[in-house]
C-alpha cells in the first residue's frame, strides 16, 4: 500500500516546509533533513522524524525528495560527506523537486543509473503559498514505473501533475522555461506600466482591461497587481533566485545554440537591480528598472 | 429609445463587417459605406442602407463608427473630400474602434470638440471570429455623456465594455498596450520552443502543462497554439498590421521618453519576417524567427 | 573662374557658420540667409551679402548651400513661402550638407530635376570646431558634371572629399551610417567604462592602452576622453540632434527591411537620457546611462 | 644581464609559436612545452630545449609563460600533474599571455603568492601574423618588480607595452574589455554593411569612407575589409574562441552587476553562428548573421 511508503526530505525551505508537511499529512512515513536543524520542529510535531544526515533521510527511504536552493546544494546532498546517493538502496528513487541546471539533472539521471536508483525530475510551478495549500502544479520526467510509484506521494501536495517525458532533464527544461516564460510576464508588463504611467493612464484601469480579456491568468493577475501596484512583499521568491533561474536557462540555450534575447535583456535587469542592491525584494522587482529607465523614481 | 439611434459605419474590411452586422442585428437604424463597395452587399441583406460616401453615412447620424486599416484611411474619412467631420451634425459622435495612434486620437477629440462634435475611442481586444460572434471586448474612454450614448450599440458587438477614462487617448494607448503584450508572448513562446525543439521538449507537451498551470489564459492557448504547431493559418490580423502596432506603441512610447526594449526588439523580428517576404502571413509568423536564428529551418 | 561662381548659403547655425565663413574667405560671391537674422551679422563683416528669405539667397545663385537642422527646416526654405526651389533657376545646384533623410534626400532629387536643377548631397563629418577650421569629411552624390561644379565650393571648408554615388541618397545613408557607427562607439566606451569603474580598473589607462593599439582612431580618442573623464562639454552635437540622426537610420533601415539592434538599443538610451532631461547636453552623455544601470550616480 | 634569464613557454598554438621564437631570436635561455609534441620542433630548431612536461619547463626557469586556449588548459598546466606551481622556484615569475577569466586571474595570484612566486598578466593584443611579427600590444599588470623583469623578454615580442596596475586582474579585464570592444565593431559595421547593401550603397565605397575620416584605426580596416568583402578567410581567431572571450566579458559584468546590453547581444550571434555551424570560420563572420537577419542569404 502506498501508505507504508517510506520517504526522505531533505530541504526544509519556504517550499520545501510546505510539501514536506502535505506529505506527512497524508499519512507517508516521513523522515526530514535540513541543515539547519530547527526547521526541523515543526514537522517532527506533525509525525515525521528527523534525520541526522541526507544519508540519513536516504537510507531506509523508497523515495528521497530534494528540495534545494540552487545546484551546489544539491550535489552536496547527493555526492557529498554523508550523501544520499551512496545511502540509498537499489531501486530507490530520487526525485528533485527544486529548479536545476540541465546539466545536473542529467548527471544525476546518469549516477542513480549507474548505483541502480532512479532518478525522477518533479519541478513545480507555484510559490509557497501554493506550496503550504498542496496547489502546486508539477511537471514530472522519468521512467514509467518511478513515476507510477512517486506520483501519491506529489498528489498529497499537487493540485496537477503533468507526466512530460522519460528523459528527466525534460522535466527541467521545462521548469526553467515556464521561471523564463513568468519572467517575461513581469518585464513587459513592466514596460507597459512604465508607458502607462507617463501617458496619464491609470495602471489600475490597465491592469483590470487586460486580465479580464484574453490576458486572464494568474500569473498577468498575480504579478500584474505587484507591479502596478508597486508593492514587491511578501517575498515569495527572492530576487537572487530569479537570477538564478534566469542563468540556468540562458545556460541550457547556450548549449543548445538558442538565442534567447528576451532572457537576455532579462539578464541585465537582473544586473540592475542587484546593483542596486534590491537583494531582498521578490524577483518581481525587478519591473522598477523599466520604470527607473523612464525616469520613474523607483520605489525604495 | 436607442433602438432608434441612427449609425453609420464606415470600414467593411474582416474585422468592421462582423461588428456592422451585429449592430444591424441589433435593430439599430445603420447606414455602411466601404472604399470597395461590394463588401456593402452584405450588410444590405442585413437591412443596413448604403452610403455613398463617408459624409454620406454621417449626414444624419447619432453616432458614427469607424473601424478602418490605420491612421492614413481614418484621417481619409474624416477630413478628407467628403469627410465625415463636416457633415456630423453638432451633439454627434464619432467612436473609432480601429487601433490609431496617440497622437491621431488626440487630433481627433480636439478637431471634434471644435466641431461642437464628441470623440470615443472604442478599441477592440479580438480577431475577425471574435468579431462575427459578438465577442469583443471594448476599452472604452470619452466624455461621460457619450459614452453613456454609444454603450448599447457597442454592446451589441463585445463581451465586455471597460470604461477607461474621459480621455480617449488613454483607451488608445491601452489598445497599443494590449497589443505589444500579445506580441510578447508571441515572442516569449517562441523563445521556449525555440528551446524545446532544440532540447528534445515535446512543444505540445510543453504548451499543455503551461496553459494549464498559471499561463492559463487564452492568449497562451490561441498563440500559443498556433506557434508550437508552427501553422499561421487562418489570417486573422496580417503582419504589417502587427508591424503598425508595433510602430505605433513604439511612437506613443518615444513621445513620453518610455524605453521599450521588449517593443524595440519585436520591432526588429517583424523587419526579418518582412525581409523574408512573409506579408501574406498571420502577425504570430514572427514567432518563427526564433527558430531561424537557432538554426531551425523556417516553416515557408 | 570658380571664384565667380555664385554661391547661397541657408543656415547659419554652429556648423554652417563656419563653413560659410570659410567659403567667404575663399574668395566665392556669397549670399546668405538665417531664419534669425543675427546670426548674419559676422558673415556680413567676412564680406558676404545678406539675403531676406531663402528665394533671395537662392535667386541669382549658380549653386544654393543648406546646412539646417533637421527635416523639416529643409522641406521649409526648399518648398515653403519664398522657398529656394522656385527661385533657382534652371541648371542651378543645390547642395545639402546637413544630415537629411533617406526620404528627403529622394524626394528633393526628384523636384530638383522637376524643375530642371541638380541635387547634390554633400553631408559632412566632424563638429563645429571641424568645420570652423576647414577639416571636415565630405561624402558627395549626384550627377557626375554638378560633382566637378561644386567640388571647389566644398574643398574650401573640408580636408576630404569622398565621392560616393550618382544617387544622392546614397551619400545621405552613409552619413546616417557614419553617425550610427559613432554611437555605437559611444556605448560600446561606455559599457566599458562601466566594467572598468565597477572592477577596480583605471578608465585613463584603459583609454590610452587602446588608443594607443588599434583603437587609434579619432573616434575613440575624443568621445573615449569625454566618456572616461564624464565631461561633456563642450556640446560640440546636442542630445536631441543625436536622437534624431538614430532616428533617421532607423527609418532607413525600416523601409529597406534592415534590423539594426545596436541602433535601436542606443534608441533606448536616448530615451533614458532624455527621459533624465539631458537636452541639453552633448550627445555623448547618453554613455551616462551605461553606468546608471550599473549602479554608478550619473553626472548631473 | 637579461640575455641569461632563463624562460620556460607552455602552449605552441599559432600565438604561442610565434612569441616563443621571438624569445628564441632575441637570445633567451628557452625551454619549451606543447601538449602536441610535433609542434615543438621548430622552436627546437631556433635553439630552444623541450620540456617534457609543464613542470619541466618551469624548474628552473626565472620566468615561465603560459601562452593557452582557455581557463581549463591553463588550470591544467598550472595545478595538474606536473604542473608548473609546484615546480617553480620561489620568486620565480609566472606570466600569462593569453586571454583568461577574471576569477582564475584571481586565483593565479593568490596561490603564486602563497607558493612565494609572482604572477604577472600579460595579455596582447593582435592576431597570429602580429604575434610573428613581434608586433603586438601587451597589456601588463602584477608588482613593481615583476613587471621590471619581464619586460626585456615581453619586448622582444611587442611593439608597445602598457603598465596598467599591479593587481594582475586589471589587466585581465582591460583585455576582455578590447576583444569586447572588436566584437561591438564586427556588429557595427555587420549592420552598417546590411544597410548599405540593402541600400544600394557600395559597401567598399562606405568603409573607404570611413577609414580615411574618424574610424582610421586598424580595427575598422581589418574588420571592416573582412566584413565588407565578406570573406573571412585566414581565420585568425576561431569563431569559437570569439564566443570564449564573449562568455568571458559576460562573466566579469555579472560579478560586478554591471549590464553590457551590446555584449549581450553579441553573445546571441554567437549562438546563431554556432547554429549555422560556423566553428571553423573566423569570428568575425558572426557578421554574416546582421545580413541574414536583413533576408541577405549568408556565405556558406
Amino acid at each position: 500500500m502506498t501508505d507504508k511508503l517510506k520517504i526522505g526530505f531533505i530541504g526544509l525551505g519556504a517550499m520545501g516546509s510546505g510539501i514536506a508537511k502535505n506529505i506527512a499529512k497524508a499519512g507517508f512515513d516521513l523522515r526530514v533533513f535540513n541543515r539547519t536543524a530547527a526547521r526541523t520542529a515543526p514537522l517532527a510535531e506533525a509525525g515525521a522524524k528527523v534525520a541526522a544526515c541526507p544519508a540519513d533521510a536516504a537510507r531506509e527511504a523508497d523515495i528521497v525528495v530534494t528540495m534545494l536552493a540552487d545546484d551546489a546544494a544539491t550535489e552536496h546532498v547527493v555526492w557529498g560527506q554523508d550523501g544520499l546517493l551512496s545511502a540509498l538502496k537499489p531501486g530507490g528513487i530520487h526525485v528533485a523537486m527544486s529548479t536545476i541546471s540541465v546539466a545536473l539533472s542529467n548527471r544525476l539521471t546518469e549516477a542513480h543509473r549507474q548505483a541502480e536508483q532512479h532518478f525522477v525530475a518533479a519541478p513545480v510551478l507555484g510559490r509557497p503559498d501554493a506550496a503550504a495549500q498542496a496547489k502546486l502544479f508539477i511537471a514530472l520526467a522519468g521512467e514509467r514505473a518511478a513515476l507510477d510509484r512517486v506520483r501519491p506521494v506529489l498528489e498529497s501536495t499537487s493540485q496537477r501533475i503533468s507526466e512530460i517525458a522519460e528523459i528527466p532533464a525534460q522535466a527541467t527544461v521545462l521548469k526553467l522555461i515556464a521561471n523564463f516564460l513568468i519572467s517575461t510576464v513581469i518585464e513587459s508588463v513592466a514596460e507597459a506600466n512604465a508607458l502607462a504611467l507617463r501617458s496619464g493612464l491609470d495602471p489600475q484601469a490597465m491592469l483590470d482591461f487586460l486580465t479580464s480579456s484574453i490576458f486572464s491568468a494568474p500569473v498577468y493577475k498575480n504579478y500584474g497587481a505587484m507591479i502596478t501596484q508597486r508593492n514587491f512583499e511578501p517575498v515569495g521568491f527572492a530576487l537572487p533566485l530569479g537570477q538564478k533561474d534566469n542563468r540556468l536557462v540562458l545556460q541550457a540555450a547556450e548549449a543548445t545554440h538558442v538565442p534567447m534575447p528576451f532572457a537576455t535583456l532579462i539578464r541585465d535587469r537582473f544586473l540592475t537591480a542587484r546593483a542596486m542592491n534590491w537583494d531582498h525584494r521578490d524577483w518581481s522587482a525587478v519591473a522598477e528598472v523599466a520604470l527607473r529607465d523612464a525616469g520613474v523614481d523607483p520605489q525604495a
